[in-house]
Parts: structure tokens; C-alpha cells; sequence
């Protein structure tokens, strides 16, 4: 398998565990003194930290279990990452992907059968995020691992409390 | 070519089939002994399957015909698929996708042209479905093939007169 | 590095600076006697140029700085691809790849702060366009440049004044 493809797939394996909540796969993915960190749009190329980065392996795994909203009963998601851009020097790697975030509501059957005229997927699939990740790696015993991951965000998050 | 780029690009022709419904296209990317079966998610990490499996080239190209809803006038569809997963052992692989299904309905001009103040594309371009696909192949005189697919579906699925 | 993924990443950094409105990195990814297309669907595999090809890498670097409408404030798009079929063949290569346009838009920090109940990114991400890119190239010095791209969209356009 080529390197870039081996890099390709750690944001496979990133968003996967993303999208079930899984702190522990994900927090594999970085190395021990990675720093990953979310910002927003400003303006044209302008992008302010929505916060502190997130520190290492521990620390993303931290994040995943205790910060992300759980799914509702019938509800996932699917991060879905397009046209990367990957360049890899030795055991240094840097890519760039597009984001989009699709929402999922499955509708639960109801008690006496779907009604009549129901035809097909049953629920919603929505767009609620987009923008850009651009992550640094690197090969540590034959692995590529995290070591910088920015999240660029196309639109502002408002967080309760903040 | 990469084994894995040719095995993700197997996954690239079945989209297109689904989405033209050409069930011949379709049939001839499977062997004919191959499974496909579609499971409907009911909880975290489970699945139950929608109905039987289908079987083989020739039950691929069937249902495809028979049992997809045609497109409408103006209408038709993208399976775009990301985030692949594939492993190559020898002359077998397994490949694993994300899929978010788009229906398209176009608008017809209208006889006497676009109203006052239409801009840009007109129509509806709206997520549908959502889920995984999780798909093995066997390589069959240098051709990689189907032996078995599995689409796992986030939503349950109306089936009228099911 | 593959030339298969070369190719592939010619058409990622084509929608970059198309979603950047980067007249000046669009048209470097093509030569200077490239023609660029528009098609509408107009029924089953059928298509109809919606108007005269666009020539050469500066006619492209014009088109887009000039007839391309801007990203309102707090608005951003992302052309995203999948599913490409690549077949190289010594120094020329053809591409088809399927895209989804997603239009974003911000919602402006309001000056109180976030409404309360307001959680997540505040904003709208649209699917607004959809259909396939076909597109050939040919290695010039060691570089992939596009020589005929054809946009075929799924949906008639309406331009104003037209």
C-alpha cells in the first residue's frame, strides 16, 4: 500500500471513531504530544481558535468520551472527508481534505407499521458542518500517526456556556 | 494500478450502475455466487437484515432492473462513497466505505424561460440515505470481483406491501 | 507518488480554487489550448452545452475571476469529489469523477452572543449542484495538466439575461 494511502486511511480511521464516539480508537491515532486544535471562519482565509488545543493521545481520547454529544436514540452521523491533498517526505506527512458533516434521524417504526404511502429510507439526512482538515503525520515503527490536526470550520459554534 | 485503487474503483463502477440502473453493468462486477444482502441499523453496532440476500451476477442485474424505482422525468441520483478502508491479502480484499446517497429533481424550464430573479442551478440536490458499505472481493483472472456485499443502512427502510 | 493519485489530485486542487474563486491557480491546472465545457442533462444520457467552450488556462483564470459570483459575507462553498475512474495510459489520462456542490452559509455572531438553546455550528451547508466531471489530461515536463474538461450538470442552469 503506498504511503499515501496509508495516510489517507488514518482519516478513515478518524472519522469512523468520530462518528461512533469511540475515544479509545481515536485517541490511537495520535501520537502522545499531539495538539489538535478547532478553529472557525473569520473572514476570507481568516480563521480564530474556537479554543485551547487538545493534547495527545490521552487528551483527544479524553475529548471524544466526555465532550461530544452522544447520539439521540435513531440518530449517527457520518464525517465524510473528499478530495485530499497529500504529500509525503520521508516519515513526515501532510494532508489536506475537504469535510462535510451529515446528521442522520432514522424515524422509528411505528407500532402499527409505516403508513400508508411510505416508501424508501425513513428519516433525515442533513449537512450540519463543512470546512477543512489539515493535518500533520508522522511514521513512528512503521505507523503513521497524528501529530498536529487542525479543524477548520466553515461556520462559527455556539457552545452553551461559553 | 494499485490493487487498492483497483478494488476502490470496483466500488466507483457499482455507483454508477445503481445510479444509471444498469443492472447488466451492475451484475458483471459480482461473481456468480456472490451474496449481497441489505441490513437496516437497529441500535448501536446492530444491524437486522431487510430480506434475503441476493444471489450472484445474474440476481444483481434482476434486481437492479426490476426492483429500483426508475428515475423521474428530470430526476436522477449520485451514490458518492469516501473514506475507504481496504485490505489486500493475496487475491482476496476487503474493502469497507462510507455512502450518503443524493436524490436529484431537476425543474423543467418553464415555456416562457426561467421566472425573474432564477439564478444558477434549478432543482433539488437533498441526501437521502446514509450508511456503510462493507464489501469483499476475490480476484478472478487478474479481475477483482464482488463475493459478498453488505450495505448497512443508518435508517430503516418502507417497504410498501412489506 | 501514482500518477492514478496525480490526477486525482489536479481535480482536488481544481475545486480548491474554484471554492477560493482563484482564477490564477485554476487556470495553471490547465494548458493553453484546454477547452472547458458546460453540459445540462437533458434526458437519459443526454446532454446539452449551455454555452461556447472556455479556452486555455487564461481564458479559465478569466472565467473565474470575472464570471463566477463571489461568496457573500460569512459564505463559502465546497465542491466536493468521489468515486473517480482513472485510466492512464503513458503520458495522457482521462478522469471521471462525480461532484456534489455544497453552498455554505455563516450565521453571524450576533452582538448579545448566541441565542440561548443555539448548540453546534450556526449556519446553513446546502447541497445546491450535482453531476460528473470528465476530464483528460496529459503530462507536460512531468506535470498533469487538464487539456478538455467537461462539467456535465444534472440540473438546467438559469443565468439572467440568457
Amino acid at each position: 500500500m503506498s504511503d499515501e494511502r496509508r495516510v489517507q486511511e488514518v482519516l478513515a480511521r478518524y472519522v469512523r471513531a468520530t462518528d461512533r464516539r469511540d475515544g479509545k480508537s481515536q485517541g490511537t491515532l495520535f501520537t502522545d504530544d499531539a495538539t489538535v486544535q478547532v478553529f472557525t471562519k473569520t473572514g476570507h482565509d481568516a480563521y480564530e481558535p474556537l479554543s485551547e488545543p487538545i493534547i495527545g493521545s490521552a487528551g483527544v481520547e479524553y475529548a471524544v468520551d466526555n465532550f461530544m454529544a452522544p447520539h439521540p436514540e435513531g440518530g449517527s452521523s457520518h464525517h465524510t472527508t473528499s478530495d485530499h491533498i497529500i504529500e509525503v517526505d520521508g516519515d513526515r506527512a501532510h494532508m489536506n481534505a475537504q469535510f462535510v458533516v451529515f446528521e442522520v434521524r432514522a424515524t422509528a417504526r411505528p407500532a402499527g407499521g409505516w403508513p400508508e404511502g411510505a416508501f424508501g429510507a425513513q428519516g433525515t439526512v442533513r449537512p450540519i458542518e463543512s470546512g477543512y482538515y489539515d493535518t500533520d503525520l508522522r511514521r513512528i515503527d512503521g505507523e503513521w500517526k497524528i501529530i498536529r490536526h487542525r479543524v477548520l470550520m466553515d461556520m462559527p459554534i455556539a457552545i452553551p456556556g461559553a
